[in-house]
Parts: C-alpha cells; sequence; structure tokens
C-alpha cells in the first residue's frame, strides 16, 4: 500500500513541479528575448522562482522517498 | 490507509503551489521586462506573494509528515 | 476513513488557495506594471484580498488538523 | 462516513470560492489600474461582492464542521 | 449515506454560485472601469443578478441542512 | 439511495443555473456599459432569459426536494 | 435504483438547458447592444431558439418525473 | 439496470443537442446583427440547422422513453 | 448489460453528431453572413457534410437498436 | 460483455468522426466563404479529406457490428 | 474480457485518428485558402501526412481485429 | 488480463502519435502557406519530425503486439 | 499484473512524448518560416531538444519492457 | 502491487517532463528566431531550465526503477 502512495505522491510532485518550472523558464526566456539588457537579472530571479517553485515538490519527493524505503 | 492519505496530501499540496507559483513568478518575469525600473519592489512582491501562496501547501506538508510518521 | 477525509480537505483547499492566489497576485503584479504610481495601493488592496481567498481554505486546514488529530 | 461527507464539502467550498473571490479581486486589481480615480467605488463594490461570494461556501463549511463535530 | 449526499449537494452549490457570482461581479467591476457614470445602476442590477444567481445554490443548503440535521 | 439521487440533481441544477444565470446577466453588465441608452431594453430581456434558464433547474430542484421528503 | 436514474436524467437536462439556454441568450443581448434597431426581431428569434433548445431537456424532465413517480 | 441505461441515454442526447443547438441557434443571432437583411434567408437555415442537429438526440429520447416504458 | 449498451451507444452517437452538426451548420451561417451572394453553394455544401458528418452516428443508433429490441 | 465493448466502440468511433469531420467540413466552408472562386478544388478536397478521416472510425464501426451479431 | 481491449484499442486507434487528420486537412484547406498557386504541393504533402498519421491507429485497428477474432 | 494491457498500451500510442503527428504536420502546412520558397526544406524537416515523435508509440505498439501475441 | 503496469507506463510515456516533441517539432517549424536564414540553427537546436524531452519517456518504455519481458 | 506503482510514478514523470520541457524548448526556439543575436545566451538558459525542470521527474524514474528492480 505504501508504494502506491510513494507513486500518487511523485505523480503529484512531477507534474506541479514541470508545470510551474516550464512556466517559469518559458517565460524567463520570452522576457530575455524581448528586454536582452537585463538578461542577468531576469535569470537570477529565474533561479530564486525555480527554487521557491520545487520546494514543495522536493518535499513530496521525501516522503515518496521515505515511503518506499520505509 | 494513512500512507494514501499523506500521498492525495501531498498531490494537492504540489499541484496547487505548482500552479501558484508558477503564474506569480512567470508574472513578475514579464512584468520586470516590461517596466524594468521597479523590478525590485516587483521582486520583493513577488517574495510577499510566493510566502502567501505557499502557506497553505507547506500545512498540507505539514499534515503528510504527520501522516506518515505517525 | 478520517485520514483519507483530511487528505480530501487538505487537497481542496490546496488547490483552491493555490489557484485564487494565484490569480490574485499575479494581477496585482501585471497591474504594478502598468501604473507603477499607485502600486502602495495595489498591494494593500492585495493583501486584504489573499486574506478574503485564504479564509476558506484556511477554515479547511483546520478541519483537516481537526480530523488528523482527533 | 460522516468525516468523508465534510472533506467532499470543504473540497467543493475551498475550490469554489477560491475560484470566485479570485475571479472578483484580480478584476478589482485590474480596473483600478486602469480607472485610478475611482479606486475607492471598485473596492467596495468588491467587498459586496466577496461578502455575497462567500455566502455560500461559508454555509459549506458550517455544514461540514457540523458534521465533523457531531 | 445521508451525510455524503448532503456533501454533493454543498459541493455543488458552491462550485455552481462561486462560478456565477464571480461572473456576474467581475463584470460589473470590469464595466464599471469602463463607464464610471453608470456605476449606480450596475451596482443594482448586480444585487438583482446575485440574487438571481443564488437562488438555485441556496435552495441545494437547505436541501443539505433537511439531510444533515434530519 | 434516493437522498444520493436528490444530492445528484442539486449537483446538476445548481451548475446549470450558476453557468446560464452567471453568463446571461454579466452578458447583459457588459452590454449596458456598451450601450447605457437601451439599458431598460436589456434588463427586461434579462428577466426572462433567465426566467427561461432557471425553468428545467427549478424543475430539478423540485424532483430534489420530492426525493427528500418523500 | 429508478431514482439514481432521474437524477442522472436531471443533472443531464439541466447542464444541457443552461449551456445552451446560457449561450442563446446572452448572444442575443450581445446582439441587442450591437444593433438596437433589430431587438424585436432578434428577440423573438430568441424565443424560438430557447423553445427548440429545451425541448430535449423538458424531455429529458418528463423521463425523470415518470421515474421518481412510478 | 434499463432505467440507468435510459438516463444515460437522456444524458447524452440533452447535452448533444444542448450543445450543437446552443452553437446554431447563437451563430445564428451574431450573424443576424452583423446582415440584418438576410435575417429571413439565416432563419430559415437555422431551422433546417435545429432539425438535423436533433435528429439524434431524438432518436436517442425514443430509445430512452422504450427503455422506460418496456 | 445490453441496455447499458444502447445507453453508452446513444450516448457517443448525440455528442459526436450535436458537435459535429453544431459546428458544420454554425460555420454556415457565418459564412452565409460574411458572404451573402454564395449562400446556395454553402447550403449545398452544409447539406452534403451534415449527411457525412451524420453517418457514423446513425450507424450507432442501429447498433443501439439491435441493442434495446434484441 | 461484448455489448459493452460494441458500445464502446461505438462511442470512440462517432466522438472521433464527428470531431474530425466537423473541423474539416466546417474548414472547408470558412474557405469556401473566404475564396470563392476556388470552391470546386475545396469541395473534392473535402471529399477526400473526409473518407480519410472515417477509415478507421468506419472500421470501429465494423468491429462493433461483429461484436452485437456475434 | 478481449472483447473490452478490443473496444478500448477502437476507442483509442478513433480519436487518435480523428484528431490527427481533422487537424492536417483543416490546415491543409485553410493553407489552400491563403495559397491557392500551391494547392497541388500542398495536397500532396497532406496525403504523406495523413498516411503518416494513420499509420499507428491502422496498427491498434489490427490489435482489435486479432483480439475480436482470436 | 494482457490484452487489456495491450489495449491501453494502444490507446496510448494512437492518442500521443495522433496528437504529435497532427501537430507538426498542420504545422509544416501553415509554414509551407506562409513561405513556399523554403517547401522542400521544410517537407524534410517535418519528415524528421515525425520519425521522431513516432518512436515512442512504435515503441509502445511493439510492446501491445508481445502482449497480445504472448 | 505486471502487464498493466507495463501498459500505464507506455500511456505515460507515449502521451507526454506525443506532447513533448510535437510541441518542440512544430515550434521548429514555425520558426523556420520567419526567419528562413538561421534553419541549421534552429533545426540543430531542435535535435537536441527532442534528445532531452524524449530522455524520460524512453526510460519509462525501458521500465515497461522490463516489466513485460520479466 | 509495486509495478502498478512504478508505472504510475513513470506516467507522472513523462507528462511532467514533456510538458516542461515541451513548454522550455518550444520558447527557446521561438525567442531564437525572434532575436537571432542572442541565440547562444537562450540556449545556454535553456540547458540549464532543461536540467531544473528534470530533476523532480529524473527522481520519479529512481524510484520506478527501485520500485521495480526491489
Amino acid at each position: 500500500m505504501n508504494y502506491i502512495a510513494a507513486a500518487i505522491a511523485v505523480l503529484g510532485a512531477a507534474i506541479g513541479a514541470g508545470y510551474g518550472n516550464g512556466r517559469v523558464i518559458s517565460q524567463t526566456l520570452e522576457s530575455m528575448a524581448r528586454q536582452p539588457e537585463i538578461a542577468g537579472q531576469l535569470r537570477s530571479t529565474m533561479f530564486i522562482g525555480v527554487a521557491l517553485v520545487e520546494a514543495v515538490p522536493i518535499l513530496g519527493i521525501v516522503i515518496a522517498f521515505i515511503l518506499v524505503l520505509m
């Protein structure tokens, strides 16, 4: 039963992170093409944003590892 | 049974946080490209916004940890 | 059984809060980029709005805590 | 069984309130950026609107509390 | 069994009312920003509209209360 | 079993009425902002339209009441 | 079992009628705002259209009544 | 079992007819507002179109009646 | 069991025919309003198109009749 | 069991054919209104296209007939 | 059991082929209306494209025939 | 059981290939209409693209054949 | 049981790869039509992108083969 | 049971990675066509972005391998 639970947690984490990161990074690339002179500033904001987006999914992956290896 | 419950909570938290954060941060990047002179103000608003968005999902993760380790 | 119930409540609360907050805060950022001179007024409205949006999800989280710790 | 019922009611209330409030408040912010001179009037309409939107979800939360604590 | 039924009725009522009211009120705010001189007329139409939208969900909430307290 | 049936009927009626009424009334408000001089004509058409939209959901609510009180 | 069947028929009828009527009437209101001089012609077409849209859902409601009262 | 089958047939017929008719009639109204001088021609095409759209749902309703009254 | 099968076939046929016909006929009406001088040609193409769209759903209805009356 | 299988095959065939044909034919009508002078060429392409679209659903209907009459 | 499997395979093949072919052919018709002088080239590309799109669904239909006639 | 598994694999392969190929080929046709002078280059890229898109679905079909004939 | 698991893995891999590849390659074709002079650079980026997109689905196919042949 | 869990994890990982990568890479290609002079900078950002997007799905694949080979 805990294997299924780990799989559902992975499912949610992967979809959440894929959607959030895909949106943040693609927007960074679009903004860089529109304003190339602030590319550095955009990229540093992107790193902070990706870290913030991945906080919850990484915790979900941790829970999945606990469930699998328990 | 509580493992499945933890997984469902992680699923909701990850998708909710991924959607909300992805939207907030990508909008910040778009606005920074449109108005580079208020980039600092936008980024500080982004930090407050991300903290507000993640309040409920982090509580959900806490509930999931309680359910897993109980 | 009440663990599953808590998880469903967390799922609804996280998705509802993530959608609502993400929309409110991203709109605030867009409006700030369009009208930087009323940024303070927009941000204060954002705080009121986020508080109003999170009222129901926080109540749902409270119900989930009652169900988990009961 | 009534715990699951409370959770479904919370799910509906949180998603309904999150969608409705998110739409109302984000529209208020957009309109304030377009017409800053009637910001007060828009914000007072927003308060009435949020109260009207939250009427049904709050009743749902009340039903959930009755089901949980019964 | 009637608790689950009450929860499904609350779910439908909250989502229906949240969608309908959110749409009506956000449109009122947009129209007020476009035509501020007929704001009063728009707001009075909004009150009638919200009352009409909430007629069916409130009846659903009444059915839910009957089911819960029966 | 008839309680669940009543709840499903309420669910359909509330969502159908919420969608239909929300669309009709929000369109009325938009049209009033675009053509304020025919506001009365639009509002009278809105009342007829809302009555026509609510015919089927109200019948559904009647069926739900029959099922609950039977 | 026939109560559930009646509820499913009501669900379909209410959603079908709500969608169809909401679309027809909101389009009528939009067209009236664009061409106020043919408002009467549009409204008479609307009445025919609503009657045609509601033909199938009303038959569904009739089937639901047969199932409930049988 | 045949009651449930009749209800599923009604569900499909009502949604199919509501979508198809709603689209046809609302398009007729939009076209009448754009080209008022061919309103008669559009309306006669609309009647043919609605008859063609409703052919399959009416057959579905007939099947539902056969299942209910059998 | 074959009653349920007939109902599922009706469901698919009604939704498929409603979507396809609704799209074909509404496009015909839009094109007639844009190019009134080729209305006859458009309408004859519409009749061929509707016949082609309804070929598969009518076969599905035939299968449903076979299943119901068998 | 094979009746249900036939119904699922009909469901897929009707929805697939309805979507594909509806899109092809409505696009033909739109193109004919934009370029009336190549209407014949468009219509002959439409016939080929509809035949290609319906190849797979017709095979699905054949499978459904085999399953029903077997 | 293999009848249900054949039906699911038909469902997937019909929807996949209907979507893919509908998109390819409708785009061909739109491009022909925009650039009538390369209609032949577009149509030959369309035949290659449709053949490539239908490769996988036809294999699915073959699997369904194997399952039905086995 | 492996028949159902083969059918699910066919379902995924057909939908994935239909969506991917439909998008690639329709985009090729649109680009050819916009830039007819590089039609050859676009078509050669299309062949490479379709081959890359179909790699995974063809492997899925292979797995389905293994499951059916095993 | 592992046959079903392999089928679900194939389903996910085919849909994920079909969506991702379809988007990447169609965007390449659109960009090539807009900027034909950097077609080589775009195509080389496309090959890298497709390889990156297919990394995870190919691993999923490997897992499916392990499950089928085990 | 752990085979199914591995398959669900693969499903989530493949869809999440396919969506995220497809969005990032297609945006890179679009931006390269709009601003060819910063193509190198965009491509290096793309590599970082793809690595960040694939972090969570690769962890999911690792969990799936653990579940399959355990």
